[in-house]
């Protein structure tokens, strides 16, 4: 993501004031840049392939959203698409109400089910009296309190800007330093360079359900010494049972240890879906255990071309 | 869940007319049993462990609802839980209105995200003049419809009984034959009799997040010849980047690969918590390799046993 | 070895007449080829590393000159030497005598220890009022008998044209069907071409003796389909509790999975010495797992490749 | 081996003045005990199985005895024995001649084609114009040097002490260091003790010779954390091509993390031997990595065992 090609358009999921919102302000956007809502992880998707947007913000781990099977789901199939970038941002819930409202007056709250769940006891032991109401998202139950519908949601602070509110509480989750993942998507055209600290994330489509299909993918990658970050199966749309595996590594596959793994799991597999590799967001790469660099794959690679060649000293 | 114990409170996550009533109503129910619906996965957990209700149906895989991972997460921390039994019920949709609506007259759509996104190509082809809003659940559109608050939903069938619609198109989902999983929860006592096929869930949490620790998970399940089918790293809650597994295995505890499985891991992971082991729904079992039936297992533990006394031949 | 190149050098392990002289001597010699006995196993080597003969025929597995230790060793430090062929001959063992010698009249036997070992349940049966001498080879045996020295030899019926003897018995072993492998070393120049069932023998010494070195050593070759036929963990000179591993494989380092092999262990191990790829004697290649042909890497490489220059579909 | 019950009869690889002799004479033999020669390996282990001795000592890794296929073959086949000991010796081999003969004097050397390979240097240096003549034995070359045949022996120290010989020169061999290993073979019975520093060794013979069946085998010993100290893949006799596997590994058949790994491999292979557990000659056990201890395995067996009532906690 370009800062001096202004003039960018990029989707989030939206509506204005998720925090998908705030992974997407996080980066340094450019001055002629764009931030547009879309309605589902899907829609902001399908917006860039569509190429209505140049990019697009979509939570991909742990969400309070609740979209990331979503995500990962349309990344699998469908027009390709690249991760050009993460970022993990802490997720902080406000309790958001209109200005002249006191916490006192609080009698019922708006958010989404996820944002219930992890603000229970806040909600218990402050306010014992309020009744919660679900609604779609976070976002949209801070609208609905600008519209006046409910005295408070419980929302990220970024939708108090957007819907003229309030923090009457801040930081009310139960369990405080919850981190949320998101990726920024892109046509694919060129990748972004190594960094030295940077993920990539694939698909892996197993050729059969057999005991241990999983056991050797994940070989491949340790033999190479390269670390695994997530990973989940899928069941495929054609039949529960039958599974594809979404995974990260740390690394780029431009270096050898990941493009080697990568090689290796296109050949064991029925199909492997590349989705990029991207620089990392936050934490440190593993050190690598002896004999996985980069240098350490070319002499190996042209020992046995001198082997090939007869040449064994 | 037993027919005889007559009076039995089931929950099941809501409201009325969801899928997951659907999969508890698909259990042979007792005649005074009572289905109880709860606002969210968390609330019908809850309400297990504190005893207001005897079981529980939630949503565990591949969720229309969005809700599996706080079921996961869920079953992962707070007082044990045990899965006692699956649903996989097929996932169909149909667009509910009131008797009185045309196809023609439907141009408000309400339901959940999901519903959109799987039935977004029908509604495109059939109604492209309509406009769709996302609500809490499909359930909850249906309810609306039934308010006039919208025209149709999409929705389960179960959701138009249940609020007095009627079909005006079925399976419209993009994607025929999706199914989701459900599981029944219940507090532990005594965990179901093996019948052949069944499965084990468990989480286990690593030790460190060295590269290759979910391998040697991996290798304790299939070394014994036990089949994984499910397997999700989830970031723990103190920090993103630390992991632990969610996983679902072929075979019951009762039996010795799975029990000794299960052992394994609990001598090389810092933690591991067993979510149950019950009757599978649907899907053949694995065939075994050779030497890891309980007759295999209980022959070699002998021979130890033997050479122990220094019995040899 | 070309049979149009007359004139050639074979040294092979000696006395005149071994299993090993048999074991030269199945292969196409040329006209003015020679055939020149040496000593030891290591004096056979240390001739063709001297350049004194061209290549040297040496015992290799299970053998019954006792000398495979000598030559995996003298192989694994020293000049670099390469396998270049394999005999596999089956081991029959005749009673050797000179012609006017009846087998009544045998007394007194002479052999090499292996020989004793292999046939005693013979000699009980046929001569119980024999007894029988140790000697440093069974081919010595038989010269020691065309000297007068014993009655009869167990030896190979080599031996017997070599020293005027008549065979009294033929395939008294009690084990019938026993092979021993011979190799043909040369001085490394450039390997036999692939002929489609080839081996490939190497020496792996390992960076430290951890558990599961030897475990990483395998996977290396599981992983890529890569069929080990003979393994031996062997006590560095350093120290005994220090090891390399000897190993046979199938397939030839030209074939993709094979070198894909040879440089994985390259980069893990402290170091590694190839030994040869060259044609099998008998046996038929096992058949590879799916994804492991030439094809299949070069495909899996351009992948990637294209993959680093973002290119997707 | 008891040093209180006297009159004891030791068998061990002769003729009198071998290593293997050397080795046995390390023990604290018992005032009575006996030490007798017997010809061969398999004569060796045949006096223990008949009972015409209580255990027999014989060479078994990197012998300089040439004897140690003989060893691992009939431990592998035939009546069962156990290892009960294990005894690992300097081989440091001396020049011995009669008293009354000079270094200068030498000009015929007896030795095993062993002994004359490691000490080929010295002679070529220190003996330019001497002729080596290889014999049976190292020792067989001092009994031959007393009786006059020849001016001197390469061969272990003990075997001029048995034929009158002194030593010329003393540790000649190229490479100094060397160590060999001998095992105390005696009728199962009882096993020795857990020491805390043991070793196991067994002999697996593979189901079928497919790719990875030996990473299966060794994939039991490192997921319970046993360190194997040697292994050798070895032609059964039926058939060139089909191996069974020859294995040490630390640890004691008592112990909960070597015991159940036996007993997997008991599953898993179509057989094994087992060949005993007993104390190690020198060297330091390999730590253990986590959850591994005999508490470890006891305490997941309990938990398992509770999992199975219902007991969840």
């Amino acid at each position: 993501m370009s800062t001096q090609r202004a003039g960018q358009r990029f989707g989030f999921l939206g509506p204005e004031g998720t925090f998908t919102e705030a992974a997407l302000r996080s980066l340094p956007l450019g001055e002629g840049d764009e931030a547009l809502p879309q309605r589902t992880v899907v829609a902001a998707i399908d917006a860039v392939r569509a190429g209505t947007v140049d990019a697009a913000m979509v939570p991909f781990e742990s969400s309070i959203e609740g979209s990331v099977p979503s995500t990962l789901d349309e990344l699998a199939t469908g027009g390709p698409l690249l991760i050009i970038r993460e970022v993990a941002i802490p997720v902080g819930f406000s309790l958001l109400a209109r200005p002249e409202t006191s916490l006192a007056a609080v009698k019922v709250i708006a958010t989404h089910p996820h944002g219930e769940a992890q603000c229970r006891r806040w909600v218990i032991d402050h306010l014992p009296e309020a009744r919660v109401e679900l609604v779609s998202s976070t976002a949209a139950a801070a609208a609905a309190v600008g519209d006046g519908a409910y005295d408070a949601a419980i929302a990220a602070p970024i939708a108090g800007e957007r819907y003229g509110l309030v923090e009457l509480a801040t930081d009310i989750a139960d369990n405080a330093g919850a981190f949320t993942r998101f990726v920024l998507l892109a046509r694919p055209d060129r990748l972004p360079p190594p960094t030295g600290n940077d993920k990539t994330s694939l698909v892996a489509f197993i050729r059969d359900n057999h005991t241990g299909a999983l056991l050797e993918v994940l070989t491949e990658f340790a033999t190479r010494g390269v670390n695994l970050t997530r990973i989940e199966s899928r069941p495929t749309k054609e039949r529960l049972g039958q599974y594809c595996f979404s995974l990260d590594c740390e690394g780029h596959v431009a270096e050898a240890r990941v493009g080697d793994a990568l090689a290796a799991l296109k050949r064991i597999c029925a199909d492997v879906r590349f989705l990029g590799s991207y620089p990392r967001s936050g934490g440190e790469p593993t050190p690598l255990p002896p004999g996985r660099a980069d240098a350490d794959f070319a002499a190996a690679t042209e020992w046995v071309a001198r082997l090939r060649n007869g040449v064994i000293a």
